[in-house]
């Protein structure tokens, strides 16, 4: 069995690489506080006999030898990197919850049939560097590695530069492997399970996503001398395209989600009228027809609006990420083995984008939740009782051993 | 008379101080640009015979003595520092138009009885450090020096160390000295002179205008896993304040006017729902009391605005200047000046600030405003016919000569 309080220990202690005043962790991909906690991860690692490999796009793998060389290894997998104001849980709970999982098994002195290996993803949040779960889209073939390295930050630092930077490029091809099964455990992020009193969320998928890059151009004008309707206000219109995207949100039904992260108005000065402003756009529904839906009625609106205040716009899709059902088999094994457990659990959709929603296109699949306090996430004040971590590191075991019988 | 061909030259070589690839100037205040840009102003007034004081708070000021030693000068100015993508003219043409007089006066052998000053106002724009007309304000003791030295620039340093650290820190006393009149000349910074096909602007007085610092304060979430209705989004608050804006301008006439410049949305990750939003507010117009009442319906609707979203609303008064009437004696001397000279002109209140704003508290005030091209101004496209430039320090040197009279 998993060892509850170590587990929540490397949780507490991990946080201390990139720890904020308000409790959560900066540790931005590839920054110096992520190789902190690459080194720890290799440290303890190491301690438990496992080989270590790092690829090319500076993902760290833990490999514990199975007993039958010949079968392809299992994985378990998430990522230590997080949002610029982030919680202790997102991706961490998942790397350090399968390695607890390797603990086990070295401690009761179980060798399972499949190696088992246990992934480091870098760059999962698209943070640093847009879009997300970067090194799982490379190793699954959906980016190129040479797409990777050219990613810049909001600096002008390449990918590539940054993984030398931090000593974390690799020499494994990425992605060069088969695998048997990938398995990945994290906490939910939304308000499902907590809502439900329910232990671990059985995740059958993942919701559809698209980012855009919006810009808006203006002109620059003074604010006292500049009569309103002669104005061409960058920052004015991208007010009404904001109200714009939460009307289009409402429109769809509650699935439906629009979110604007970023802004950027110039050339930023009190008194000058902004002519040009930069954002993002984030949508996301369940279903990819909604979305089509979506993206449709806010270019159709977002030019009406554009048009009307004399303002040039662009909207560039820069990202996007289908719907992902997971595999019925690997969700199978997840629902019984939370089953067997004794845990109350539900099937649920993630609302996240995670590791597992690029490794689903080239080996099964299937996700483990638990419940996170108020559904909150990408908040410092992100929290999950130290019982349901257990509990989840407990099915991704006994996952993990379900699926090494097959 | 003023030497045109050379004015014009002095403000296409000076524009050279922190010229922008589109063709205007970056130039912020106590910027290694400004204090080449100064370094140039002293040459130049050195070579007219000038004797050159900087005071405390780093304005320079250009002396030409005159032949009674017992009146009180007479001074024109303006200011040589931009915003971020400024324009050729704004500020720099009051300056240099000044020193065209000087010229003009010393190439005659013309000597008036008043000392004619001329000054170059330390950060006018109050777009490195707000508020704006900062030296000028201390000049007429609206600010303390101890207040403008404590302003901070948006990397937090100081503007009394930004001072030092050009070399600008004067000992002459800020504010010392009594004046008989101050005269500044300026281009319009909007569209009233060109539309009607007016040369000179004599301007009678100033609008009144108010800064705010509005925060929004709500609570970052997961832009997958959040839904709707469950948000707190700060940054989407502050759109809908954008929005109401833009209205309570619209409700209280063409001569309102609200800008917001400047917008800064936390955490700034594309996933993420921003938790907290920094933005400027701008209020003008002619009559204080409107400004009263735009600032209240603001405010009473911005707070059901917030009160709805779950945000904390915090809108901080940064700075005010109530409307400035100038000096009935001045506007007249200005009036007959364009008159005098040939040149089609009209009564005009300025939409803008000026350091004239604050001299109007202290001494006899006017100002002279020349056409833009389309009203443009804080746009590095800002133009001003050469003719136009000349006929403008004309009046300026007529004024001055006609305030020596009485
Ligand atoms: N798990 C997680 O927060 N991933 C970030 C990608 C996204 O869903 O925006
Ligand atoms: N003349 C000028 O643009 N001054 C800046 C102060 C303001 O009006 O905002």
């Amino acid at each position: 069995t998993i060892d509850g309080p170590r587990l929540n220990e490397d949780i507490a202690f991990t946080s201390r690489f990139g720890a904020t005043p308000r409790g959560g962790i900066r540790r931005l991909a590839l920054s110096a506080e992520d190789r902190l906690v690459r080194d720890w991860l290799a440290t303890h690692g190491e301690a438990l006999g496992c080989s270590i490999t790092i690829d090319t796009m500076g993902s760290q793998f833990l490999r514990l030898e199975g007993s039958d060389p010949t079968l392809p290894p299992l994985m378990m997998g998430s990522h230590l990197d997080t949002q610029p104001t982030g919680g202790r849980y997102d991706g961490i709970y998942g790397v350090l919850g399968g390695l607890a999982v390797l603990r086990a098994f070295r401690a009761a002195g179980y060798v399972p049939r499949h190696s088992i290996e246990l992934a480091n993803w870098t760059n999962e949040e698209g943070a640093r560097f847009a879009p997300a779960m970067t090194a799982s889209g490379v190793f699954a073939g959906v980016f190129t590695l040479e797409q990777a390295y050219a990613l810049t930050d909001r600096d002008g630092v390449r990918l590539g530069d940054a993984l030398q930077a931090i000593g974390y490029r690799g020499d494994e091809p990425c992605g060069a492997h088969p695998l048997a099964a990938y398995f990945e455990l994290h906490i939910e992020q939304g308000p499902v399970l907590e809502n439900e009193g329910k232990t671990i969320g059985v995740v059958t998928g993942v919701q559809g996503m698209r980012w855009f890059d919006v810009t808006l151009t203006g002109q620059e004008a003074h604010a006292g001398t500049t009569p309103m309707d002669l104005r061409r206000d960058a920052l004015l219109a991208a007010a009404r395209l904001m109200v714009l995207a939460a009307d289009v949100a409402a429109a769809h039904g509650p699935d439906a989600k629009t979110t604007i992260g970023i802004i950027d108005a110039r050339p930023g000065s009190r008194n000058v009228v902004p002519g040009e402003v930069r954002m993002t756009l984030d949508l996301r529904h369940p279903d990819d027809a909604v979305i089509d839906r979506m993206e449709a009625d806010f270019r159709a609106r977002a030019d009406e609006i554009a048009c009307g205040a004399g303002i040039d716009l662009l909207i560039k899709e820069s990202w996007a990420s289908p719907s992902v059902p997971f595999d019925p088999a690997c969700i199978g094994i997840v629902r019984d083995a939370a089953a067997k457990a004794g845990l109350s659990h539900r099937d649920i959709i993630s609302g996240a984008g995670h590791d597992a929603a690029y490794m689903a296109r080239i080996c099964p699949t299937a996700m483990i939740f638990i419940p996170c306090r108020d559904g909150l996430s990408h908040n410092e004040a992100e929290y999950a009782e130290p019982e349901d971590i257990v509990a989840g590191a407990n099915v991704l075991m006994r996952a993990i051993m379900a699926a090494d019988e097959h």
